[in-house]
């Protein structure tokens, strides 16, 4: 067996902490019933918490031969023991320094994976770089910022795999993005930095999905929003939500609060990090490297703030949300991680062309309805009158 | 000259309403300078009221010769005379029955236009049945209910001439769905009706992006709102909106205020009124016929209210902001106006083939910018670093 | 009789407003059958509209001989005629001076009141400088800004008779003011004006129960809220509700509309005006005279608004609500017109000694009761435990 | 001295924790260097975590001699420490039992206070009940549950000693209840629970100010808020806030998330609480024992979190923020510390008589207009005009 954890002992309390997340996940527990994996190997690359945990063990008991890699930052020791102790193999412990990483991604990848599930598609890009893709019949990402460099390369011809992008579902889009990262990340600013927001104000780099979630759960909990933008009709946008819209230098000297919202490394200079309010929080709400300017020097204050002499860094500038706290709410995941398993499901049933794959919709509107019965939501039908309007479309 | 209006003698009070709009409307007043339209002829078919105006003056003041259409019952009579008396031929008078609209439909069309600016697709659609497209290189169409007709024909290939679909441009849907249309719904109901929504149970059928307004509207007023849909996604987000979701029968019993937002007739069933709270109020928020079912012998009650014995129609069903109100608010209308200019350049700077085409991307964002502008709201740049990674993706 | 209307033969009008206003007035309907005022004389002042006209009505169905008192201005002819028709004293036609006002109000006195409404004390006032109290055993005043020069003569010893302070009651100080003035000065405000709030910056001076409610709906309509204070309280309020608060004259340059909120004369300062942003809207949701400076030279551009060659002013500067819609909303006017019934029957059942008095505790809560009933609003009733809890004090 | 703590060797991080506060209450700060209470003995019984320690440290400064008491359950033995090295006398450690808390509070009352800063009115009446009074020239008490029996006391004359209701300032009501209470319960109860509320229905008993606050946080992150009241007014006005109002019976089966919020023992009953929707989370955020009745055998889950087989109670029953977070937001603590800190000097600057007694309005004041100055916002001043208008009532 694969398994590389910290320590075995851990499992009880993370078996806890699984169990607990997932009573909260019923689509996920709905089709790990309907799905038929056997025989397939499938890695799954991803921030190791509960929440993520009951993925491996949903396909597990799909029948697929399990194989969990997660970076050292961000894994839960006791997650990745009670994983292994269910029978997952798994390559992950904390305080792994970036090349063990990479070492452990290699073996996760020499393992002969038919599927992977990535996150940030870092052991995609690894495995094109290091001729490593072995029997692998296609990968699932889902986050904006990992699928930006699988485009580029697929648009190079350069991709040799098909690559689903889970983050373009409208089960993703709609309700993981603006809510689940944007409740998620406020909550977890908050929370580590020990402030509340009424009468703050808070300064929004980026007003796509993540921007719009942060700055709407910012403003419901009292804080002045404003909201620096390089695209016209996301300025346009924030505009008519009733935020102001500045240049980011020239919103700096007002923030109580700064949350890099754009997934695009150098957002935050150190022209702007100079400009600030003194006592400023800096926050990483995106999902890549360098958002903000590495700046030498902080001073652990308390845990997750760092003092850079005028201005604390959260969360060492990672994802606030995934480094600080849980990750997204267990519900909002509960959808994301359905759409995942169908992924997988969907690029294991056929040969798909290289190339960036949307989610087929069946697939997508089939975790809508799933979650929806798990509400106790009824849907509505169209009437006859209506149907017969939108055919003929008058 | 071809104009039909009902008093030539009313236009001081029509041009002094237009002249008001004017000084709200910067992006179209700096698009009129820019187009170059000489030589053209335009019909507008829309309804015909002072921000309505500002798109013929503007055509006109482009050199373009401009006969404006529109049917009797959507007709500002003072407007109409004070465009006839600017120079532009008017064909609208209120009060003409369904019959004579057509007819004035069709003189519109015998005038021989190269473009068709038009509302529902109602002329473009008698156009093909009669064969009166004469020299048309094409139409714009601003509805998504206008639209829908269009694609069966393009799919059908019956559509014989391009049509841009000004309703997709992203200034339309972001600013003019949700923010135009569901306040000024909103607000022409509560005026209309008299009502306060605090504390009264509003419920909105279809979450689309103009029922998105209407409930986003709603509830800042103080509204509960009550959602019904067919479509899981849609429902799925109105439920994470926190708002509740039934089907329309089991909502009914509770309404105080019922919109129908679906675009789609047959929305509102006799089984529904039959179901509402008593003194119900019911408005439609949408844009086509009878999606609230015709109910004979309502009883009028004060201006634009209609009492069917237990519940109150709002402008007899007609979209209540364009029948009640001066339709959406100024500022918003700038922005679809203004798309609607463009288009009209676009069709006739070059020979599209028949079908539906979306807008040009950098027309749209010039409208974008030209409203920041007006604005006076600054865009930030994107950094080198920034360029950098999203140059390569990464 | 002492009728003095404008034109009777506009009964029929007034008369199907005042019953389209009756069916959403229920708690006043179930008063008028409790009360009882047989033999008793009471003036009404107040503004002539058909939600104030019931009140005429549920006091004359109560057995009192009313009469009805409104200066020209706030006076619907229509509805005057239409209570003169049911045969209620009316002293009000729209178009007099105010000197003509002043001398309706002394008729009023002069019939000999048993007992008063007043609205701004201004009938109350005039009684005391020019001796005309007759019998009169009380009078009810419901208006911030009428309440503070009686407090004033209270003081002093001037006041004569006891006055009710029906604007402390609960029912008008937690629905009326914020509610139903915020909301119905925001909605008159956009309709003159015919702007959307999105995106545009509103400026408002005051943040007690009024101002805030302007607040409240202005944001909720997309408006980014500035606030100006004077008191450390309620700058401080203000600043926690998400609000930017600056002095005045620094927040005119950034308004697209500035409410003054106050109800104190002289806020709004010829300096202030001078500041504004071109192009800037000012209405008064207050209700003093001279909130906003007065400046010759208005220029009408359509109705309710006047140019003043930079700004606009709105219903030339009286409260936004009462001059150009149709007040506060009904089912609000609804509590508070109940309360004023209710303050005429305990002033008519006793001897109270002059001074300002509050409404006593029972008679606010028996409104706050027949609302909930008539909304159909259940209330809980506490457990033993929470009484013995209460009664002992833990 | 007096000490009696955990475990001095802790002090390092719990003095870490006290700075990192002391940096966001800058009107604490600026209060203690104001304040002279040379010569005095002060007891304080509070909630023991960084925040209110810094009130212990403020009054030292001030010169008093100052001495901490804190039940064993609320105690953070870090900070308990870090107050012993910096020299102030402390009688808390974690894990006491009941019985020996009345110990360390008979001992603080037996070292002869001057003054003392209560909470729950525990240690006043434990005084009063054992006569062991002493010197005690008054008492602050900032909890309205607190404060209840205290003025049961002072109606049956038996309250030998003058309280001040600090729970009554405006800047203690306006913003600690509303906001700091209101944020910090709902923002305890997602981190326990590992909840989202958008979509989920959010149960509150009790629309007071705690209540109020509650409602709005969560309703503003998406929740669902039902309101059960026994009061009208409360009811009437969460009927206008746009909630729904429920009998709690009839709500229970509808709650995701139930929150008690009366202060008042016996709101949550063992049959509301078998009615529950499974799954169900129960809070308290208001602060007396027993508002949930207490129900044996439940099995703990997760920190905090304990399983009664159906629902979760959150922190065993205990109000949710104070044993689950870090308590209020340090910004509203600031100014609720600073309002016991002055009255405390206000107690020993003079004699008051038994009684309970408001905070005078000048201190209130007084620490608004630091705190304003704290934040940067700038007041208004009344012109000439409007003080000419105030002065003489119109």
């Amino acid at each position: 067996m694969l398994t590389e954890i910290a320590d075995p002992g851990l499992w009880p309390g993370g078996a806890d902490r699984i169990a607990w997340a997932r009573r909260f996940m019923p689509v996920l527990g709905a089709l790990s019933e309907e799905l038929d994996l056997d025989g397939w190997r499938v890695g799954l690359v991803l921030v190791l918490e509960p929440k993520t945990a009951n993925l491996a063990l949903a396909l597990r008991d799909a029948g697929a031969e399990v194989i969990v890699h997660c970076p050292g930052r961000e894994t839960s020791d006791d997650v990745a023991a009670a994983l292994a102790h269910a029978g997952v193999s798994v390559l992950a412990r904390s305080g792994t320094t970036r090349a063990e990483d990479d070492d452990l991604a290699r073996r996760l990848l020499d393992a002969g994976l038919d599927a992977l599930v990535d996150d940030g598609s870092r052991v995609i890009r690894l495995a094109h770089a290091e001729d490593r893709l072995g029997p692998l019949r296609g990968a699932a990402e889902e986050t904006t910022s990992g699928l930006r460099p699988l485009r580029v390369m697929a648009a190079d011809g350069t991709l040799r795999v098909p690559v689903l992008a889970v983050n373009d579902a409208r089960c993703k889009v709609l309700f993981d993005n603006v809510h689940g990262t944007g409740q998620s990340c406020v909550m977890a600013a908050l929370d580590l930095s020990g402030l509340e927001l009424d009468g703050l104000t808070c300064v929004v780099a980026g007003y796509g999905h993540v921007g719009q979630g942060v700055a709407r759960y910012a403003a419901a909990l009292g804080a002045q929003v404003v909201v620096s933008e390089v695209d016209p009709f996301a300025a346009l946008r924030a505009h008519h939500d009733g935020l102001r819209v500045l240049p980011l230098i020239d919103a700096c000297p007002e923030a109580d609060l700064l949350f890099s919202a754009t997934g695009v490394a150098g957002t935050i200079t150190a022209g702007h990090l100079a400009a600030l309010k003194p006592g400023a929080f800096v926050a990483v709400a995106g999902g890549v490297e360098d958002e903000v300017e590495r700046t030498p020097g902080g001073r652990p204050v308390r845990p997750g703030v760092t003092d850079h002499g005028g201005w604390y860094l959260l969360a060492e500038g990672e994802c606030v949300n995934c480094a600080a706290a849980e990750g997204n709410p267990i519900e909002i995941m509960d959808l994301s991680l359905s759409l995942q398993a169908l992924a997988v499901g969907h690029l294991l049933g056929r040969r798909l062309p290289p190339g960036v794959h949307l989610l087929p919709d069946e697939l997508d509107e089939r975790v809508a309805r799933l979650k929806l019965d798990a509400l106790g939501v009824r849907l509505d039908r169209a009437t006859d009158r209506q149907r017969a309007f939108l055919d003929r479309g008058l």
